[in-house]
């Protein structure tokens, strides 16, 4: 049978800056947004090789397996790293920040993620924000599990490197990212002389072939179809309006948490406070005597598309992660994925243990995602002031 | 600059019939689904070319211009037509149904559009299905503009052929459509002589092609990427859940009624009882003085891409209809059209009549699009049942 | 893992024109182009129920399964048919039309298929084209399956009526199909109080609805992906040259002929002379012993993506059908074709009957492509005058 | 109006290494093939920086533009560079890659463009490498120009590195790329300390993390779509035949000479040798007394789709190039740019200079368009052994 063949429309220049400026919207900055062509890692990079030198020194915060690739590059790029591991199962304060930094009073960079997708907490950033803008390190925070899913307010944050991929929440491609750059970022690169120029790392490159020539011709070839699909994410964003994505994605992981709770069996949210949980995947402690790869492969058997998977590494017999970002924050999921996790530890706990109890858990959740939304939808002044 | 290319995959005969099967569920009903190779006019035309014939007499409930073609079919048919005419304001009762057959007995065929985009009514499909059930005739009706914005019973609700297209509330494609049909529906086409046969109208052709075969092999090369893309927009829906999806589109016209009631300035709904009221438009009455034209080319010189229109033919001055279905099912669409109108009404007015509160609208839409949801989550059990 | 979404641009009426105007040209006709929204049965039923009428008589000529459904049509409509068959290993010649018209002076409407995918024949359109003019019936073209396979030049040749899809030598979609109608056309459809009018299937519904208003706002809403196809490979058409498209296609045709020939085994092609065959596809005829069928399955077996099918019905034990349209026109195609056929038959003719030469069926096809597109290049100047 | 969506497949690991085997079978290798998820010039410098550190020394072979971007990135690593300039008008010989080698007995890598889009010429790479690999050298080529439309055989040629990219003679994405790598470059990076490592420019990370461990999970999110349509643009090579694609590249380059030739006017191909020209564009020096820059315009203002442009740089007054790769790649493509540029120079010269003779100019093309096709289709054996 023949395939039908698309031809899609080419990526203009302006039509590249556009979305520049729409990124910038998402992230509430006014900073330079530079589009980086291919996967979050690649501006992640850029903004550690850009920022970090011999003499520098950074507060690392490991909060999951990201921050231990962010303290390598650090590394390997002759800064003295700080590493501040934060246990799983919390997020960092603001006063551990405030502790660290009073401590080494050199540290001039500070790396952060938002959300940890693969343990389910989420940081607050507006406090730290104050805390290292008042001590003057530059901030770098790697959003891309939060961006769409909870407040980012970069500006007012004191974010100068934020840095974001399309492919969670935002339900868009993987193969484009972003990364917002603010004045003292730029400074901080171009006065550093092992800054990647002349690099497909370089985000000085883009500022001075991209932005300092008015942005009128692009460096190098675009990935257009992933650019595209960039723009396709935007334009349903701003159909829906952010704050009612956000808001969805909130109350799905009130959702999660409340089910989970109410099922019973000995099931327990990783995150402690449920203001610590990210709002696109929700961690789970397996009860004793169950193991979480096998739960989850029972209840992938009974539905392979549903968004949960075991913990990775040491974690893989105790943790469950529902994902829940995207076209999976929403109600129908959360029932599917309750359920399927119910059946499985029926089975697995085979009348022992604590009882299980679907039916309570589907109307925990239910009344959960209902309180979510209204609380959402009161927060809208709010969020958009 | 080339263009990118996409392949796309081919699309065969099970995975074609997977479609049908997903329709079904939408549906919900047990019948035969048939997809058919264009717009929804196509099985429309098809169900009545079918059903209609010299010695039938139809009831056929005008409530907006799609009524209309149907009388034209059903009398190019041959039949005697019933029409049943209903203001614009108002739905119509199951009690006028009712009337209506009893003062012709003869009466062997009803159509009748469940959700009026046109219009901004919606009529009570499941009453006045058990009043035609009882008189016995077969029942036609054309949800293309409810599927996905409110509950469809298709078999619970005894509709022998429903009509659906994927371009409102599912934010599909237009180019293909759908039709369930009832075994008492294919006894009365094969009945009929003068049914379409060997044409592109037929649905009997479907049957005997297709479906007596075992599904095997399509009678025509399908259209291919409409397909794909009602495969995509049964995803989304499935991933979302349907309840979730009919939500939204329930929540946002209450909404953009709420809102459009507090906005003052003398607007007002056309439906006069809010359960009257489709979910995927809503339709207002401009105050005296003003011109519904020219609202709508104020509002939208403001913001082309808001999903306001003025009233068809002779209410072109005095009705705007604002479209939320799809994508626009979302507050800051409503927000939106909210604001451009108040704003394009206070021009108009200009200090005389009553006066407008834009604010007032914002916090009564948000209030209502809160309840709205709330009620949808309360009514899951009932939704599923 | 997450799906990549496209959103694709809309269809404006401006657009949808443009294609229409594409396809004139494609067609060198300046006749109204209409693009119909459905599979090419849709235009070819809509221009045989315009057309004909109780008391209308039309020489049908059936060179072909299409042949059979067109007179069905014919019949259904009322009209007289003169069926006009044809053996499967020949074309028509325009003698035998001039005679079937000097036998029935009341024929006024003449339907031929010019190509015959299914049994690998090509129609004299042009010199029948001249003897159905001198007689003044209406001349229905089917060349689904020669557009952009061989030269069609509707006005020159004096088509009234030329139907064409995309979905084989243009390399296209099947969704969406086109049809050009002379004036004479026009004027016998609107004289004919049977032909469609308010229905799927009505070409007068788009000249009133959509030509005679300036082609303004669509009649309704389009297939709006398998008309961006639609224009996609009318823009690979466009910028390869249509009479490099249809040379390549004669190419590959002669060069399958002459493989077939060289191959050996008593392989025979079925179309007698060169100049009849379809440019789309080569039907052979299998030697005595062997079972086209079996050939074909065992030729799939080696590679399912070879196009290869065998014959149709009664043809199925003795013709196996090569197809070669769209990125099936290549040299490569035909060599590995060639070779798979060769192993079949070499298998199934066990070292009995004639000897199977696959190199020289390779060597003869390559010479014959090479001097076919030799001839192509030669003919330049003639296709474009 | 709506938008359609389509979502497409996601990329699993098994489909991504098929990429890779298909990608190895264009480059005739048996090395390893890494997909980089971003443009050429990722691979190109992760090539660079892996193979090259203080103590070794590069022969860097500047036919154009990227020949300064490599002895860029070639210094920054620390290495030595051997820079071999060569004039704009013609290739460089494997002598005088023999003489530097001579003289510089310590090269230890050697970077070359095998065809020169921005000249015009392209490079024997065939001889080059014989010459290189007795030396010892580690050889890397950019194929970027040459993929698909000219012969490339990695391995009999001795090509360690082949970067590749499917934007050009491909006709595929921009934002994906590949390169194949032998044991002694794999050899070369493991023994470089300084090669990238833990760094999106790290080939030696695929190794690790994908080749080593069996290639089932992907080391990050791949770009989907971008790859989706390097899949999509492999099935057409496939289908029409590599040798197919490369001949008609090299038909249509024969035809733009010649034709440029024949067209007068005082217009010269810049290659001299016409074994020297890129099969992907020609480049000709404009006659004196006009401006390409302004030639280049007129001819773009009566049709904005032809692939013409100046010369960059210096070159800006008396080089237009004429693209032809991918879909321009045809012989109406041809005819239209002779057409245009024969019409610009009429306009240019007023009457002054050597004569114009557009008829003469287009007979050429097409004597030489059938001869590069028969040339191709003889020399089928020679490129398939």
């Amino acid at each position: 049978m023949p395939h039908p063949l698309l031809d899609l429309p080419p990526l203009t220049a302006d039509r590249f800056a556009a979305v520049e400026r729409r990124v910038a919207s998402l992230l509430a900055t006014e900073n330079d947004v530079v589009i980086m062509q291919g996967e979050a890692l690649l501006p992640l990079e850029g903004c550690i090789r850009g920022g970090a030198r011999p003499g520098s020194t950074a507060l690392n915060v490991v909060t999951g397996p990201y921050g231990q690739t962010f303290g390598n590059w650090l590394r390997d790029c002759g800064a003295t790293v700080v590493d501040l591991e934060v246990p799983f199962h919390t997020a960092v304060s603001a006063d551990r920040i405030e502790h660290a930094l009073a401590a080494h009073p050199e540290i001039d960079f500070v790396s952060l993620v938002h959300a940890e997708a693969a343990t389910g907490n989420t940081n607050p950033v507006a406090e730290i924000g104050s805390v290292v803008r008042a001590h003057g390190a530059l901030f770098m925070v790697d959003a891309v599990a939060s961006v769409a899913a909870e407040p980012l307010y970069t500006d007012a944050w004191g974010v100068d490197l934020c840095v974001i991929g399309a492919q969670k929440a935002m339900g868009g491609p993987a193969g484009v990212s972003a990364v917002s750059v603010s004045e003292r970022a730029w400074a901080r690169f171009a006065a550093n002389p092992r800054a990647p120029r002349r690099s497909y790392l370089s985000l000085l490159d883009w500022r001075e072939r991209w932005i300092d020539t008015g942005r009128r011709a692009l460096p190098h070839a675009p990935a257009q179809l992933e650019m595209l699909a960039l723009e396709a994410c935007l334009d349903r964003i701003e159909a829906a309006g952010l704050s009612t994505v956000t808001a969805r994605h909130a109350a799905t992981a009130a959702a999660v948490r409340a089910g989970a709770l109410a099922l019973g069996g000995g099931l327990e949210p990783y995150a402690r406070e449920a203001a610590e949980a990210a709002p696109v995947a929700t961690t789970l402690r397996t009860p004793a005597g169950t193991d979480a790869t096998e739960l989850v492969a029972k209840a992938l058997a009974a539905d392979p598309s549903l968004p949960l998977v075991a913990g990775g590494g040491a974690l893989a017999a105790e943790m469950i992660r529902v994902n829940h970002y995207g076209a999976a924050a929403a109600p129908d999921v959360v029932h599917a994925c309750l359920t399927a996790l119910g059946t499985a530890l029926e089975e697995a706990l085979g009348g022992a243990g604590r009882p299980v109890d679907q039916e309570a858990a589907r109307r925990a959740a239910d009344e959960a995602w209902r309180e979510g939304l209204s609380d959402a939808a009161g927060d809208r002044p709010r969020h958009d002031g």
